[in-house]
Order: structure tokens, then C-alpha cells, then sequence
């Protein structure tokens, strides 16, 4: 097992970065014409895609952005550097399976058979260098054949991802574990107990597998799936591409991969682990997001913010957003979050529940 | 000892409101270029010194406001049946003995001797009837030579008022007692006593007296003062106003009109303090405000907001002002107030402090 990455690109690979989900218990940061993939979430400059493409580049010949689209306009102009037929666009949200499987279908119609990796558009990872080796690792267990997912070391029992359970090392692809099977959210007792037992990582969603390899599952377990797509992607680069998608997608089963492949497969003995061992986040809320962030010399947490902030009597400030002075008094731990659209007045331990609010207002 | 109010205007009285004070407390809504008078606090469609100008119009045959010069647009627009010449604009602020003296010497000079009252421009009363019925009395008790306060019965130990001593009933002025002392702001632990011996009503900074024995105390008490009020209102009514103005008033001693007139004329056995039972709020602070508000049917107390609201997992939310939707998740009593200016997140029982934050921004 060598997690040294490679020095130049991997001339099989394909990035596929599928990019959905609004964040919305990120709401008013994140809003559905404003996903979280399109936020510049840590203030480093860059958004959660621009830094997924950076990071996926050094390994990938090409990078496929997959995205509803209402935000295409919003990607390549975030993206200059896509490829003009590098972002495929969904009509409407279809689910994992559906997007994941249309790049495969159409990776497979221009290119033949190709190792793709789909990661989201969404996370945070920190140590590239040691993403990049782990990648590389999943890109060889991948051309033998294996579904292969990369799974995080878990750092707490999180109930708010999907577990896999670790067993023996994997034949014939070095650093890659077999799956003994795929555990949906759990509650906390039960990731608890996982935890305390080892042998399990966190499920982060990212899928590197043979697009043959992909589409055979997919045409044994979701058949008219796989019909569907595949009549999509013989379309994609011809002049019929709007009729066919306009007639197809809508019919196409809405499923997660999951459950559409990666669970049965696993079933089988066709998935195997690379344990990842960078720094990954997931920052669904802002009680995470404040998690990687530092507070200034007052104390208080600013995120996209300059405009004055005072605090009496408020201890683990964070402000968010906003050009108005605001003063925080006599809370502590209050997030205050101010976009064009609305505020959000938030104590930090309730960041789960925030989406409830959104959807209220 | 008659409670009725009167059913004429007293032809002898006028009232005078100082109007000045920006609520510092009560920032971002009350700020020094819209101080506290100048709000419709309480969302009823008047601002506090309509509402103090309205209750005693009944009572007066006209009305003097005293006010600092730039906020003397606001208040004529405000008060559009104000005199020409019943606005007093001060260029700078010398505290409550000059702003009435100032009035007091106007008056006796436009007019001869009449009996004045004061009565705070930011101030909330109910119980009109009861109110003008006690300032009767008090008017009345002031025509005898008296300086002649309006006591509040006291409904908590609170350490944000005055307190006064009140003694036996006075001699020749019925309804009225003697007041044997004045007691600036206690602790808590003081204010408890006083209210368990009992005796006691809050000062409520009212005064009614004849202005021509306001005048002599003041001479007695602080001739400079005296003589510089003197000066500035025989140039009041003519065109030499700005000029003497200009020279004297920056001299006028700044004193509160408590510490140079009320507290050593009762030691002299001059003042006497009639007790008003209507319903008074200084409306010092949200806390305060809040308190004389109701929450609608989704448990949200609004001020002056009619903008979406919702809130999760916050029990007694308020929200003052602001055009944008709001959500307070998480955060019980807390207390949000946005303006073109600022925003402020508090949680109600740092009420106090509100005045720190405001400084600091």
C-alpha cells in the first residue's frame, strides 16, 4: 500500500461532482437559488465546488460537474475552466443514482470504459495531498473490478452519517478492505456501540468505480434505470438531447445509490473500502461550521463579515454575513446570520433544527 | 380631597415638557438623532410626546416644549398644533434645571405668574382621567406657594427611580403631603426596605409649581442660573435671541433640577408630593417595554413589525422593527431589533446593558 499520490494524472479517471442538496439547515446562508456547493463557506476565497474541482484536478484527465439547472449559470461562472461539455444538467432533482448514473452513461457513450469518482460538490477536506493518495488507492481497486467507497475514520458518534462495517483486507487491491455492509444514519446509542466495537467508518458519499462496472449493477438491480440513462447519454451530444431529456428524465427512477447499487452490491461481496485518513467534513450546520473556524482576538466568530460586531455579556459569539453594526447582549453562544434575503437568530446548539425554520418562513 | 378631573382647562396652567433623553437603552431603536420621545413605542400609531402632549391638552390652556435644536423639525411635524411660539429649542444640552427654568422664566415674562408643570415628553400613562385629576390637585396645591411633585405608588423595589419620603398631609393643600425627603436611585436592597416601612412613592420627575416661586428658589439656590435664564428669556420674543443665546446659555450651570431645586427646598419643608394612582412607565428598557405588550397567538411579542417571524425552540421571542423575515431558533426571551442602522440581539434580562453595546458601536 503506497499513499504517496501520483505525480501526474491518472489517464483513466474521470471526476464525476455531483452537485445538489441545498444545505439547508445552513438556511439563510444557503438557500435553494443559492446551494451551499456555491457558498464560500470557510471565507478562504473559494466556494465548496471551486475548492472540490481544485482538489479533484491534479488526479482527473476531465472533471464532470453534475447540477440542477437553475444554478448552471451560477457553476460556470464559478468554474471557467469546466470543459464546454463538462456540465450536465438535470432538469429536476432525481436523486443520487439518476445523476451519478447519467455521467457514467455518458462518459461511457464518448469514451468507452473509464474509472470514475464521484465526490460531492459539498464537503471540506483538508490534506489534499493524503485525499489524492487514498483516490489513487480507490482508482486501482477500482480496475479490478470492485465498487470501491472511501470511508472515514469516524472522530464521534455522528448520527447524522451512514456507517460501514469494515471486514478483511480486500483480494487483489492493496489498501482496500472489503464491506460487510452499509448501515443507514443511526441513532447515537447505536453509532455509540459502533464506535466502541470498531471496525466501522463513516459512508462520505464518494464512489469510485469502472463506468462498465457501474452500469452492470445498475442493469441488474435498477434495469429501466439503466435503459433510461443510457438512452439519455446516445442523445447528450446530438441535437436531440432536449427532446430525449425532456421525455426520459421524468420517468427515471428517483433512488439514492445507497440503496440502488451500493448496498445490494455490498451484499455480494462487489464493494470494497479505502479507509480514508484526511480531514473531512461534511458541515451540514453551523454548530460544524463554527467547529472549523477560529474566533477573532473579541472572541467572536465572523464568517463573510466585516461590519462592526459588540458583545456584552455574550460569550462564543458568531456572526454571519451582514453589513449592519450588530450588538449581541446577555446570550452566549448566539450564531446571528444576516443575508439580502433574512436573519436567523440561532443558539448554537440547535443548529440541527434550523431547517424547520426555514421551511416555515 | 376631589379626584374628578376638571371638566375646563385650569386658566392659570401651563405645561411645559422638556423633551430630551435619547433612551440610550433602548438602541437601536431609540438613537441620538431619534431619541425615546420621538417612537411610537408602544405600536398605537402616536409617539410618546403626542401622547403626553395629548393628555394634557385637556387640562392646559397652552403648552411649551422644550427641546435641543436638532430635533426641532421632528417635533413640529409631530406636533402640528404646537404654538408658533411654544417650541423652546436648546443648542446644547445643560440638563433638566435650565431646560424648566428656561420655560419658567418665558412664561413669566410673556405672561406673569402662572402655575407650570412638567411632565416628561417620553413617558407612558394610562388612566388619562385619573391622571389630570391628580395633576389638578397638584395644580392646585402649587397656586398655595408649594414646589409641588406627582408620586407614584410604587409597584417593585426597583433601583431605576427616585424614591421620596412622603410625610402627613400637607397643611392647606388638600390631597397633597408633605415630603420629607428625596432618595436618588437605591439598591435593590434599600429599595426592598423602603417599600416594606412603606411611605414611599417614585419620583416620576414631575413638577408643578408657580413659576414665579420656581424662579425664587432658583435665585436663592442658584443665582447665576437664575440670572442667565432671566437674560435669555426677556430676549426671547425679540430679535436679539440668537445673540444672547448664543452668549449665555453655554454658561448656564448643568444641575439637575432634583439636586438644585427639589431636594434642598424639602428640606426646607417646601415641597410637597401629591400621590398619583394611574398607571406610569418610564419604559427604561426592552424588558420594560416588553412588559406592556402582549404576545400575538404564536407566542411572538412584534413592535412595530408586521414582517414574517417564526421561531423554534424559543419560548417568549420579540421582535422590534425590521422589514426582513426573522427566525429565532433555539434561543429562549431573546429579544431582536433591527433598524436601517443597526440590529441588536438581546436576551431579555440584559436589558440594561443594551446601553453598553450601543456605545461600543
Amino acid at each position: 500500500m503506497n499513499l504517496a499520490p501520483p505525480s501526474t494524472a491518472l489517464a483513466d479517471f474521470v471526476a464525476v461532482i455531483p452537485a445538489g442538496g441545498v444545505g439547508s439547515r445552513l438556511w439563510p446562508l444557503s438557500q435553494p437559488h443559492r446551494p451551499k456547493f456555491l457558498l464560500d463557506l470557510l471565507g478562504t476565497g473559494t466556494t465548496l465546488i471551486q475548492d472540490t474541482v481544485d482538489r479533484l484536478a491534479p488526479l482527473a484527465t476531465q472533471t464532470l460537474v453534475v447540477t440542477g439547472q437553475r444554478h448552471a449559470e451560477a457553476v460556470r461562472a464559478q468554474l471557467p475552466q469546466l470543459a464546454a461539455d463538462a456540465l450536465i444538467t438535470e432538469p429536476s432533482p432525481r436523486d443520487s443514482m439518476a445523476a451519478i448514473a447519467l455521467a457514467a452513461a455518458i462518459i461511457q457513450h464518448r469514451h468507452g470504459d473509464r474509472v470514475m469518482g464521484s465526490f460531492a460538490a459539498d464537503h471540506v477536506i483538508g490534506e489534499p495531498e493524503t485525499f489524492r493518495a487514498t483516490v489513487a488507492t480507490a482508482v486501482a481497486a477500482a480496475r479490478k473490478g470492485k465498487l470501491v467507497t472511501i470511508g472515514i475514520a469516524p472522530t464521534e458518534p455522528s448520527p447524522a452519517f451512514g456507517y460501514i462495517a469494515q471486514g478483511g483486507p480486500a483480494d487483489d487491491a492493496p489498501g482496500a478492505f472489503d464491506v460487510k455492509e452499509f448501515t443507514e444514519k443511526p441513532d447515537v446509542e447505536t453509532a455509540t456501540r459502533m464506535l466502541a466495537d470498531g471496525g466501522y467508518v463513516w459512508n462520505a458519499g464518494m464512489f469510485v468505480v469502472r463506468t462498465t462496472v457501474l452500469l452492470g449493477h445498475l442493469q441488474g438491480l435498477q434495469p429501466s434505470l439503466f435503459m433510461g440513462v443510457n438512452e439519455i447519454a446516445a442523445a447528450w451530444d446530438t441535437d436531440q438531447r432536449a427532446t430525449v431529456v425532456e421525455r426520459v428524465w421524468p420517468t427515471l427512477t428517483k433512488i439514492a445509490i445507497d440503496n440502488a447499487i451500493a448496498e445490494p452490491v455490498a451484499a455480494q461481496g462487489g464493494v470494497v473500502v479505502v479507509p480514508g485518513h484526511f480531514d473531512w467534513h461534511d458541515v451540514g450546520d453551523f454548530d460544524s461550521l463554527i467547529g472549523l473556524l477560529s474566533a477573532d482576538a473579541d472572541g467572536v466568530t465572523r464568517v463573510g463579515r466585516s461590519a462592526p460586531v459588540a458583545t456584552f455579556q455574550a460569550s462564543g459569539a458568531t456572526v454571519v454575513g451582514g453589513t449592519k453594526p450588530i450588538a449581541i447582549v446577555g446570550i452566549d453562544n448566539a450564531v446571528v446570520v444576516e443575508t439580502d434575503e433574512a436573519i436567523l437568530v440561532l443558539g448554537r446548539e440547535a443548529s440541527q433544527v434550523v431547517k424547520d425554520a426555514a421551511a416555515a418562513l
